[in-house]
């Protein structure tokens, strides 16, 4: 939805390089910008091709295969719209324009399974019919924060979005080709990328194994927020693994196998481990699967805006993970003293997140505004970080933290 | 979302002329086009320019202030894209660019209350948060079914979308301001549209009044489905009244009232009237306002498409109007017999519809298929429409019926 204003435009670009200003707040600074200059320059990168029909004024293009939502660009309406949902591939994605031409004809193999066989995705749609709410989310999302500065891009809050993925149930699926082998413990998906000559495909291929209670919500999706989904989001079929990150919602997926071991690929084997800073990577060590309990503060959350003093209804998102957001709370003395703050709008199922409001009255000043949610297992969002080498799964509440203008 | 394959396109342009065939299906046809060619030839008509950014081949141009989704665009993750959303002004939208530029400078009047003031969006925001899944359906919707052939757009089933609106509670404004004077019975919005010089205001202003029981749910809106609200429908502020038609959800509104009488508007006093077929519209007669049960079938419901034999996922969406769609039922032989079939997805609240789901194995043939939604109320969709001289609140499940090919 292309129609902003220049308004907006101004402020959106403005809000680039306050999101570096921000970080500093939780004592980083952004590991790959030497400052807001720099960071601005990115903000006009050019849309790729693939993704040349997005909302450029919502998105900061760190590179083609990284593209970041603005903070200031999430609205709050708990759906995050297409055309202003992060983007970020490990690999190019792949240029057979058929691919998006004629979806339908997108095949997909399954083995591992009683009767293996493959399936196109106009075969899938009369198997059964799911659409799952839910947080999308980069396992590096909130890297920008890490003080050893891992490689990787910067991520602040914007590797994320809440989205409607549509498709077949996993389960459905399974129950067309006669159940899994016996003594499978993994569902393991395989992207459609094209393996260039020559390479050990273990090094390249976008493969990804969990495990197989994963099953229970996965879908197999060619759908996204009601349009079909898009090959800048892996269409025309996608693994949606509801709960964990990311990089297991395997894009474009070719085969989906159930496994008793996990993918050999080095994606699944050293990359995305629980590895410590400094340390080499380790197949031993714990994948990057579920996501933990995060919230973050929306508005305000642009530095180079002054909020007007009074009554200011503070708006940002909660999530809860692998089970729902049950409460949420606000600092608006950085973390100091907390505050029950309310959700409003429709609860969309335990993988979504939550839209949520505090009606602050703030003085002139600036004021460290920090939000801290606990989902329904009973876990709070840390104020710290847990510090890892490629900087995953960033859910401290402090690096969150915003610093605000009133006057 | 501009990512569309070629064969999506043709399919799509095909399916225009194929809704028109449907119509026939209820005995009647479509009352302003003389079949499938001239429906063809207007579903390349352009988008008018405060709508170009929409997906046009989603849609059904009908004229510049009226555009249909196309019944095969809906897809199935309950939320309608903004890109593929039916729009309808009952005039031209104002021409002002400062009011899309500058979204928060745009004020509202608050009149018929203890302290009387004008707010704007930006006041407007520091007053409260509402986020309101909900489906906005014009009146119309299902006219062309009418077989007296009512005059205005023959609308099918894409005069509708579920969307969620973003702003203020009326009820947190109205503490804002004191509450309503006493003795006042209904709220009444104006519309900023320009009111050409030497014409009587009544005669072309749209004001709309409802009972005063709709504050209960009612939100002064600048969001749609996470962005700013757009000029096309209604932004920058719009009065948006879940459970009531569109044309009670006032565009671009200048003026809230909480009032004793109706407004004086012809749109309010004669238009949107429910009259009898032939009839002369009366004041005295009931407004249309609240929405009655309804749902349809979206796929399969393209007659141009041939369905493979065997199993298939029959889908559509079911609305409750005022109270949320409790159960829904599906016929494969045009009314005969009817079974339950199952709510997917996300439960959006009351004002929202679901999306639905029915696993049919259907044999070589024609097939009619059918829905009825029932709602919490109890109320079961009709198998006739309520016949009124304007073809308003078209919700019989016999209309809305398809006859699909499979083989």
């Amino acid at each position: 939805m292309k129609e902003l204003s220049n308004a907006s435009r101004r402020r959106m670009l403005a809000s680039t390089g306050g999101i570096v200003a921000l970080a500093s707040l939780g004592g980083v600074a952004r590991a790959d910008t030497g400052g807001a200059d720099s960071a601005a320059a990115k903000a006009v990168k050019s849309l790729p091709d693939y993704a040349s029909w997005k909302d450029a004024d919502s998105l900061i293009v760190h590179s083609a295969n990284t593209i970041e939502t603005k903070r200031t660009a999430f609205g709050s309406s708990v759906i995050t719209p297409t055309d202003r949902l992060f983007v970020r591939n490990n690999v190019t994605p792949p240029k057979d324009p058929s691919m998006v031409k004629e979806p339908d004809s997108w095949t997909v193999e399954v083995s591992g399974v009683a009767k293996p066989r493959s399936f196109t995705v106009a075969e899938l749609k009369e198997l059964g019919l799911a659409a799952v709410p839910m947080v999308l989310q980069c396992s590096g999302n909130g890297r920008g924060w890490f003080p050893h500065k891992p490689s990787g891009t910067q991520w602040t809050v914007g590797a994320a979005g809440c989205v409607i993925f549509t498709g077949v149930p996993v389960k459905a699926l399974l129950e067309a080709v006669g159940g899994m082998t016996d003594g499978m413990v993994y569902m393991t998906s395989t992207g459609g990328e094209e393996i260039p000559a020559g390479l050990d495909p273990n090094t390249v291929k976008i493969e990804r194994s969990v495990p197989i209670s994963a099953i229970e919500d996965a879908i197999l999706a060619w759908e996204l927020n009601g349009e079909p989904l898009p090959l800048a989001h892996g269409g025309p079929l996608r693994m949606i693994v509801p709960g964990y990150t990311g990089v297991n919602s395997i894009k474009y997926i070719k085969h989906l196998a159930f496994t008793k071991e996990q993918s050999m690929a080095k994606i699944q084997q050293t990359s995305y481990r629980w590895t410590p800073v400094g340390g080499k990577p380790k197949p031993s060590e714990d994948s990057i699967w579920e996501m933990p309990v995060k919230s973050w503060i929306n508005y305000p959350s642009d530095p180079d805006q002054t909020v007007k003093a009074g009554k200011v209804q503070i708006s940002g998102v909660a999530m809860g993970g692998m089970t729902a957001a049950k409460t949420i709370e606000v600092s608006v003395n950085g973390g100091k003293d907390w505050q029950k703050a309310e959700f409003v709008g429709p609860d969309l199922g335990k993988y979504a997140w939550r839209e949520f409001v505090f009606a602050a009255d703030l003085a002139a000043g600036t004021h460290e505004l920090a939000c801290r949610a606990t989902n329904e297992a009973g876990d709070t969002q840390p104020e710290k970080r847990l510090e890892n080498n490629r900087g995953y799964i960033n859910n401290s509440w402090r690096d969150h933290m915003v610093a605000i203008k009133v006057a």
